[in-house]
């Protein structure tokens, strides 16, 4: 089959391998209908996830139909339309029995163009089936349920959950790329008083007003100042990192109010400087994550209920082989105004 | 009268001063019986609190009997046995309506030989008294009350509350001098499976084994390979920082478990660095911390019903006039033993 190969920071082509094949009783093959590249892959390619291997198939995020299960997979059939998870889990470790399956400890967790070969190709073999596919309703699209896959659950458990937005909250949202309008969209769940994104491209700051930002500011100009502005000096209840570099971290933590909360999206390559010696004093909440995915069925059901705005998330379509022009197009963002693309098989 | 007065980093001496007075009506003065002093107001000698001007009383503990109080005082009288707490609340701003005091809008907060003069005096102007003052049971000893003013509400709350602490849980303490130890205690209320004192002094450890510590670690050893050594290699579910330089900080980022906790409560005067490039990924919350002194009343109780083991933390007493002897002793505590050291009104 043909897939997508990372040969090192900065190298992948589109390439011909093997296709895959049952390893694991509890594994399922996946013919990939629609994928998507995530900044993950990004940062995969910078060299800030030093753990995948040249040689590695990449992505985690696809929406296909079953061809072959394990003999222990219970839960799906060949034939099956379904979504893959970006997260896999054996279901019965104690990371799992506590539905935190990023931290799955038998070889579960993101593992999926990570750790073992992704979905960035014309088959993928996903290990877990039971736990780490859902079955999809016929009526919620393909080119939407991708978005299931990581960046909604992800912005809505690792942004809005982590940092715990409440009615009335002021959030800031440092970063709008898809993850961060993701954050807009889910962060409305919660009714916040007032939502502000934060991006140095136009585009993004203009999606993330569609998405329902009532504010957006510029990154270069004067946010900090912004912020203090809109919340009589305090500073906002709730920030998110949605960008993945510390100077972006680093201005969440200036720009919280005392006891409020910060909530890191972003996948990072480098230290950030936590200032312990202003914040110490003042009673925040910094949260880190990699996504549980515990939250897909009920955005699933909120998806197919027509509840979240996934189609604004999604600007360029692709056929599969495409994946590089995809790849091209993806990475250059603050110049082609991509924001999530949608790569299809043809 | 006499009072221990900051003159700048390093600088102090035991001078006399004018009295305090009442500023404003809701002001009270306390005469000041015992008071105590923090690692804190080391943080102040060192420079780490640049905001505490030379001329400025310190200490912000104090047990003692009120000599006076402004019109506006509703809950207390001259004569009253009271604690003076750390943290002043005005009672009307949007943080002291949430309970959260130490983050007073309203120039509350912690003040007291802070911002304004302290406690290590023979009397204190104490603002907001009716938000600030405790009134004392008589059978509640002035030595163990006065651990009621900072240490114990703080390691409680900004320790064992924030952190999370949870029946069976694994708890690393780093730092065993009197909030520490306090720490050890207080999380004991939660029933952790077992709790581990980390400090370099053989003294501290040996006082955090008699409050309750299961293990103690010796600083300089392998304290990483202990905590994964007794938690499969996972780490802890809850560590608590309570020392205040950047590598301890560190240390609680590495020995936590993905998914735990850490709970700041050391004072900074540094930066430190945050790992994101190993922790974006691990589900960690992170807590930062001044103490609201809003557990303080129910701690009042459980001290009174002799639920805390608040004799074992104070090891040294002097009279008021032996103030500096009583620095000098609390600041070489490795060769002293110092814990709590009580100052009493001859």
């Amino acid at each position: 089959m043909r897939a997508l190969v990372f040969h090192g920071p900065g190298q992948f082509s589109w390439d011909t391998v093997p296709d895959p094949a049952i390893q694991q009783p509890t594994d399922a093959i996946v013919r990939v209908d629609t994928t998507t590249i995530c900044g993950t892959d990004l940062h995969i390619l910078k060299g800030d996830v030093p753990e995948v291997r040249p040689g590695t198939v990449l992505g985690h995020e696809a929406v296909g139909v079953i061809t072959e299960t394990g003999d222990a997979v219970g839960s799906f059939q060949a034939g099956d339309r379904v979504l893959v998870s970006c997260i896999s889990g054996c279901g019965r470790c104690r990371y799992c029995r506590e539905g935190a399956y990023g931290q799955c400890l038998s070889g579960g967790g993101w593992i999926l163009g990570h750790l073992v070969d992704g979905t960035q190709a014309e088959y993928v073999r996903v290990p877990f089936a039971d736990l780490s596919l859902h079955k999809l309703p016929d009526e919620v699209p393909s080119e939407q349920a991708i978005l299931l896959s990581d960046i909604l659950p992800t912005a809505y458990e690792v942004g809005v959950l982590n940092g715990r937005v409440t009615p009335g909250d002021t959030v800031v949202i440092v970063g709008a790329g898809p993850i961060g309008l993701a954050a807009v969209a889910t962060a409305r769940l919660y009714s916040p008083g007032r939502i502000v994104a934060v991006d140095l491209a136009q585009s993004r700051l203009d999606a993330a007003k569609r998405l329902g930002a009532d504010d957006v500011v510029q990154a270069e100009e004067d946010v900090e100042g912004f912020v203090r502005g809109i919340t009589g000096g305090l500073g906002a209840d709730v920030v998110m990192e949605a960008v993945g570099v510390p100077q972006s971290f680093e201005l969440c933590t200036r720009i919280v109010r005392p006891g409020g909360h910060v909530a890191n999206i972003g996948v990072h390559g480098k230290p950030a400087a936590l200032h312990l010696e202003d914040l110490w004093i003042k009673n925040l909440t910094i949260t880190t994550g990699l996504v549980d995915t515990s939250s897909t069925p009920a955005l699933l059901r909120m998806l197919a209920a027509g509840r979240l705005p996934a189609a604004e998330l999604t600007t360029h379509t692709f056929a599969l082989d495409a994946m590089e022009e995809a790849y091209d197009v993806f990475s250059r963002a603050a110049e082609t105004g991509a924001l999530k693309v949608v790569i299809n098989r043809s």
